[in-house]
Parts: structure tokens; C-alpha cells; sequence
């Protein structure tokens, strides 16, 4: 018998009577020594018999014996884990002056990460007007499973190496495709970088663009939590600026501003496109100051209603653009894939951040990602979409309206997952949002992506991931809340 | 017909000599404008047909006709691509000043990004001896594959919006009982973060715990480059420290080290296992000195030998210790799937940096790896390949005995993917390599690894990318390399 690795547990090549005597003795020492802490579960005993090298009856036999003892414990729903009241095991309880040396040791930005702004709740209500969540029951998820078996199989028989930082040719070229066609960017495979969705590509560009403590970097206000997180981590000097209905308020931004981020085709959250004359004055802007713009395109694929003005990258004349997409909405949220459309200047700098990052992308998704935009796949889903997010938004506007108008005045838009609506004063906003949840409807205030003390009181109402009926049933728990 | 999204593309709803002459017009106008770039790639005409609602003639007579007028060309292989012959459409010539603007606009540090050292060449050598490269075609990518189905499936039943920044639960418990029974490390699923690789792993803990133009991270000396990038990437003072047979010589470490990063079970690239004497000593020096210790387990889950010695996180008694594994090798490298194991008081904070740095890994690439894990194929295939790494790597060692034994001796380690060997003096080990190029042979220098010019000079050899014969064919070709 080979020496058993990892976890020294070696079983005598004899009879069973010693392989389970040998395989007891040595899980309870590594029990006692605190090499397999409480609380874990051990593996099943078929997995450990067939790592192990013994039958599982021996391995039952010795879980059997361990549970006897007292050193393992079983619980509801199954499982076997290691018992936690072994007083060799408590806690070490750590001592005040130690607590301050660990503390110390975080540098100072990360000592006390802000809570998750945008997390969402841990048990989601069940009527969630929840925010950037796409209705991934409505996935092809069969057309994914055939494409992504596909790649597995030209993987395994031709298994290279190649990992590309900035992500696979294939993919590179599709996205360059997709967003030409569909998106009105113009722009080529090599000015694609891939990026573990929207916001790596954030932190990357604020790894490459940001002097710590130096650069101002200007954001819209209300805007995208996880945006400025990603900034202030590499130490910007975040500066946030007012929106109308026109989009940014491009005579707002701070003339030393290096960075400029907006969300120009559905400004997050409001709604509102960004008109054609500021699109103009922020691209002179960026080019008169050297300042670059970070246009984040978040979920405009779903359009309703007219066409879309150009990109910002499209009418950029000064290689000033930086332009985000993200398949977090056309595809789910969990396939961790986006990309930025970089200028000629930045690719290089961006490939080695990405490099640093995490070296790159998984392979195989990124190659069924490739298959599937250009066998059509992602069009046609984009475009059922948008006929389905379509309704939903329409029934959504219609109860608004009709039972809300009193009070609520929806933001016109016309893209996107999701309406923000403004408040009369008169409303208690977080009050609302409190009893709603005790309703099980879950909106969201306007407040959360605001900074500062300015700004509207309303609410955000995504409807991504609720169908028409649950949002008339929503809207229905909605009107039966007391204002105030 | 509803107006077609993104590209300004509308085809009336009229017969297909209108819906032709609509098309054909509005390519050609977005050609010209350049919002499709010279080089991009045209989608098959059964996807602009499906998308834009014409029938696929007239998708073909529009390229057609775009092709005869020259705005678009056709390449070998296949495709139809923007045409590059328009004037209108040359680069841009970017004057010396704007080149300078550019410039500034990236900070210092990313302005001019190292070459990448651990890339490899771009066309691999047919015998390539390259490190970190497992053998993928030994992976069994038929479970992988059904697991990743089933996987999809569940997903597409209850496609919940969860993410969780650390893990998905599942994988983290699969881990913490996968590195408590094979690696030794004693831990549970909560202090388990998951993370795209190693490589987003030491960046996680750079970004947590280094405090820019400040702390002191004392690395090995050789090392891995790649690691070293990852701090420098955050402003640490980056000390190489030299190591020994029995790994990293604590006694040389700068009394002022906040971080000291090691590979104690199998040295990077030199072999040693770091002794249990300077295993302890490393573990009073981060105690003494409230230093932090990042423990890199790369690739020791294959071992040749004896029991492994206990992982300094077992070992640890003032949680100073961060363990990093990989799935890199125990899986492939493309699968970009990694973890931490780190003490709790620095748990939020890893959690929240993942969360800046890209919200979370792949959702189903997890599910489909705590599967695996939980299912026994993790452990079964890992000693299938410490069967099969180890017959190579006997081939390799018996090779460089009987045939180099003059010039090369073999540093002795008993773990992992790769061997390395100390030359003579006598030889240009550079030249050597080149010269292993030109027969095919990749062949790789201990310099690409040293900091300074200190060190032995030397060559490393992987054979996880190598079988027995072509272990074989190619140390016979290296002896027919004169050495000088």
C-alpha cells in the first residue's frame, strides 16, 4: 500500500481487522491534534474508502466507532462532521492586545470594508423589484449546455495551454462583431479586453488610471455603489456630480477631474440617455483636459423604443473612451463575463493588469461565450427579451400611474431592467421601503446610490426577475401600505 | 417590422428588392462612418438574416455587392471582413504631443508593464519542458462534462441570483474538507475564500495587506515572478530572500517584513522542502514580529515519497498564516479556480476585496468543481497523476543522471510538476537554452526566476506537459546541443 498523502492517515496492508483499527486511530489523532477541525464534514465513506485504499465497510465501521466516542457527530439532513465538544477544541479566545497587532496588519483602506451596498437581502422577498437582475429562467439554458459540452469535447482532444490575458481570440472577435452590429461600437477584436464582468473591468481601469491620492475621479450622482468602491480602493478622489434628465451635468464636472465615469445610454438609476449635446460637451471636455471617460453600458441592450445615439466610443475622436459591457444581463449574472473596448494607448497597460489580476478568464466559458454570440445565439435572446422585459415594464408604468400618481412620478427612460420613480416630499421613502418588505415586496430606495445629503427621494423598481403577474401582484401588496 | 437595435440598421417592411437596397445602403453608410472598423469580421449571413429580419438571399446579395464595391474583402479560411483600403479609414496619425497625453493618462506604475516573464513562448516548442503545465489530456473530461451538465440543469430548474463574493457554500465546504484530508490544513468552510486562481489569490491579499510605498514583503529568492508582480502591483518594498535545502533561510528575512510569502512544501522553482526547524522558526518570526505569512501550495498534492510535513497553517498558533491553493494543476489551468484559507480576522476583508475586485468567481464552474471534489474525482484523479508524473519524472531524473551527470545536477525534491538543476560554471546556460529552441526543445533558465545576479545558474524542466517518449526524445536531443 502507497503512503496515504495529505492528511497522514497510512493503512497497513493486512487484514481488515488492522485497516480499521489503523484508520480509527489515526482520524481520531487528527481530530485531537486539530488537523480536522469541528464542524467540517468528513467525506463520505465511499470517497474515503476509495482514497484511501480500504473497503468501505472499514471506513462505515470506523465512522461508526468515531461516532460512538463522541468524536463525530451526525446531522439533520445527513452528513457526518467532526464534534465540536472536544475541550482540546474551544475557540482560542484571542486577547485584546492580539486583536490590535491583526488589525494592524490590514492596511488601512480594507480595515473596515463598508458593507455591500448593493447586495440585496439574504433571503430575498418574495415579490423583489430587485435591481440588475436579468430573468435567467428565460436563458436558453439548453443552447448553453450543448455549446459549453462542445467546447468541453474540443478541449479534451485538443487541450493547449494557451491563456490569452486579454482573453481568447474567439471570444475577442465575437464581442468585437456584437458590439459593432448590435451596440453601435465601433471597434476590433484587439481593442477587446475580457473581464470577469463589469466590475473587473472598473477595477482595472481604476488600477491603470488611478494615482493614488492624486486623481479625481468624477461619478454620477445617484450612481453605482460597486463602481466607486472599485475606485476609492486604488485611492481616487472621488468626486460625484449631479445628473438630470439630459444624463451628467457635464458643466458640473470638477475641471480636474482625470476620470470621468457615466452610464450614457440609461444613466444608473434615473433612466434618463444622455442628449447628443452633452455627449458632444463631454467628449470635448475629455479631450481639451487629457481626462478619459469610462462609459459603462450596463444593460441598454434592452431598448424600447427608438434607436440608440452613438457610443461615446463611436463619436470619440481623441482615443479618450473606455467603453464596459457586460453579458451579467444578456446571459446571467453568474457567468462572471464582460469586456472593455479600450483605446490603442491603454490595451497594453490593461493586459498586464488583467495578467496581474488573475492572469485571465476561465477558458472553456469564454469559448462557449464565443459560440454562442456568433451562431446567433445571443441576438436572438437579446431580442426575445426585449419583447418580454418589454411588457413587463409596460404593466409596471401602467400600475404606477393608475395607483401611484399621487404620489410617485416615474423617470422617463427607455432601456433597461429596471424605472426609478420620485417621491413627493411628503413621503417617508425608507418607511415605505420598510413596510413593503414586511409585505414581502422588495423596492428599493434612491437613496442607497445617491451621495451625500442631496438628491430626490423615490424608489428604483427592477423587474428582471418578476414576471407580469408577480408584478401586479407587487403593486397590489404596494397599495395597500400606508404612507405614513 | 420594429427598428433594429444597436447599428442603425432598419429594413422596411416592403418587398426583398427594398429590404436589399436597405441593408446594402446602411452597411455601406456604416462602413464609411466607421462604426464597422476596417478588419472587423462580418457575422455568417444566417445571423444577420436571423437578426435583422431579412431572409439569408438577401443578406448574401448585400454582401455580395458589398464585396464587388470593395468596402468589404474575403480572407483564406473563410470570412468576410470591413475592407482596410478606404481612405477615409487609415489610422490615425497620433502626433508626439497627444502620444505624451496618453501617456500621463496611465499611472507610473502600469505606464511601461514588464514583459510577462512566465508566459512562454508564443508558439510552444514541440518538447516543451514549460512549467505549471499539468497533462489536460489526462484530465477525465467526461465526468467534468456531465457534472457541468448537471450542474446547468439544476441551475435552469432554480436559477437563484445568488452570489456569494467568498464562494459559493458548496464549494467552500468541499474545499476546506478537500485540504483537511489531502493537504494536511486544518480548516473550515468558512475560512475558505474562493478565488479566479492563485494569481487573483495573491492579489486579493497584496490589495488586504500591503499599504503602499510601505511594507515589506520578503519573497524567495528564486521565486515566481508573477507573485512578486502582484505586490509590487500594490506598492509593497519587495525583498528577495535567499533559500536553501531546507527552503526560504528565515534567518536572512528583514527584521521589518510585514508579509513573507513561501513555498515551504516543494520550493518554487528549486524543489527543497522547507525543514520542520525553519518551518517553526518562520512561524516565530511572523508571531514575534506580527508579520503575516502567504503560504503557496502550487502544485505539492503530487508527491513522490514520504508524508508531507504538517502545512505551516496547521502549524500556525497566531493566525498568521494565509495558505493558497489552486486547482491549476489538479484540474487545468483554464479552469482559473483557486482559494485562500485565511485567519478570521482578516476574513470581511479578503471577502470585500473580492467583492471590489470582480464581485465573485463563476457560479456554475463552482458548483460544477464541488461536484467533483465531493464526488471523489478530485482525489482519484490527483493520485492517478502522482502515478503518472512520477514515472516521468524518473524518466527525467534517470535522463539527467545518465547523460548530463557532468554539467547538471539534479536539486533533489519529492513533490510536484517540474525538477530543477544546477549547471556547471563552465556553461552558458543562456545559450543553451536558445540552442534547445532551434532543435525544439523548451528548456527554461533558473535566471528567469532569480532577482539580482546572484544565484546559481541552472535549468528547470516541467514534465506535466511531457509523456515518458517525449521526456525521452527530448533529452536526446539536448544531448546533441554542444555546450559551448
Amino acid at each position: 500500500m502507497e503512503p496515504a498523502f495529505g492528511l497522514p492517515i497510512s493503512i497497513p496492508p493486512r487484514n481488515s481487522r488492522d485497516r480499521l483499527r489503523a484508520l480509527h486511530r489515526q482520524l481520531r489523532a487528527a481530530i485531537l491534534e486539530g488537523r480536522l477541525r469541528p464542524g467540517l464534514r468528513l467525506p463520505p465513506t465511499r470517497a474515503l474508502a476509495a482514497s484511501h485504499g480500504v473497503s468501505r465497510n472499514t471506513a462505515m465501521a470506523a465512522y461508526d466507532l468515531l461516532l460512538s466516542e463522541g468524536y463525530l457527530s451526525t446531522r439533520r439532513g445527513g452528513g457526518t462532521y467532526v464534534a465540536d465538544v472536544l475541550p482540546k477544541l474551544t475557540e482560542r479566545k484571542i486577547a485584546p492586545e492580539r486583536r490590535s497587532v491583526n488589525d494592524r496588519r490590514l492596511n488601512e483602506f480594507w480595515r473596515q470594508p463598508a458593507a455591500a451596498t448593493d447586495a440585496g437581502p439574504r433571503i430575498p422577498p418574495r415579490f423583489d423589484f430587485r435591481l440588475g437582475v436579468p430573468d435567467v429562467a428565460q436563458f436558453p439554458m439548453d443552447v448553453w449546455r450543448r455549446l459549453s459540452a462542445r467546447t468541453l469535447r474540443a478541449f479534451s482532444r485538443m487541450p493547449t495551454a494557451f491563456e490569452a490575458p486579454q482573453g481568447q481570440p474567439a471570444l475577442r472577435e465575437a464581442i468585437a462583431r456584437h458590439v459593432s452590429f448590435a451596440r453601435a461600437v465601433a471597434c476590433r477584436p484587439e481593442d477587446i479586453t475580457v473581464t470577469a464582468g463589469a466590475q473587473q473591468a472598473f477595477d482595472l481601469l481604476a488600477r491603470i488610471l488611478v494615482t493614488s491620492n492624486r486623481t479625481v475621479v468624477a461619478v454620477e450622482n445617484p450612481g453605482y455603489p460597486p463602481l466607486h468602491g472599485a475606485f476609492a480602493a486604488a485611492g481616487a478622489r472621488i468626486v460625484a456630480t449631479p445628473v438630470d434628465e439630459e444624463g451628467l451635468i457635464v458643466e458640473r464636472l470638477p475641471a480636474n477631474a482625470g476620470v470621468v465615469c457615466v452610464t450614457p445610454s440609461h444613466q444608473f438609476p434615473l433612466g434618463a440617455v444622455m442628449s447628443a449635446r452633452r455627449r458632444a460637451a463631454l467628449l470635448e471636455f475629455a479631450h481639451a483636459r487629457g481626462a478619459v471617460v469610462i462609459e459603462d453600458d450596463y444593460d441598454a441592450e434592452f431598448r424600447f423604443g427608438e434607436r440608440p445615439l452613438d457610443a461615446l466610443q463611436t463619436l470619440d475622436r481623441s482615443d479618450s473612451v473606455f467603453y464596459v459591457g457586460t453579458f451579467s444581463k444578456s446571459l446571467f449574472p453568474g457567468i462572471r463575463l464582460g469586456f472593455v473596448v479600450a483605446p490603442p494607448w491603454a490595451q497594453r497597460a490593461l493586459g498586464a493588469a488583467k495578467q496581474s489580476a488573475d492572469r485571465s478568464c476561465a477558458v472553456l466559458a469564454q469559448e462557449a461565450l464565443a459560440a454562442f454570440i456568433n451562431e446567433g445565439h445571443l441576438a436572438r435572446h437579446v431580442r426575445r427579451m426585449r419583447q418580454v422585459y418589454g411588457a413587463r415594464r409596460q404593466v409596471l408604468l401602467t400600475g404606477l400611474r393608475n395607483d401611484f400618481s399621487q404620489w410617485l412620478a416615474p423617470v422617463p427612460s427607455a432601456a433597461g431592467l429596471h424605472l426609478a420613480a420620485i417621491a413627493a416630499a411628503s413621503v417617508d421613502v425608507e418607511a415605505f421601503v420598510e413596510r413593503a418588505r414586511q409585505r414581502e415586496v422588495g423596492v428599493y430606495s434612491l437613496r442607497r446610490y445617491q451621495t451625500g445629503k442631496s438628491g430626490e427621494a423615490g424608489l428604483v423598481f427592477g423587474y428582471g426577475a418578476l414576471d407580469e403577474r408577480a408584478i401586479t401582484e407587487g403593486l397590489a401588496r404596494l397599495r395597500r401600505i400606508p404612507r405614513n
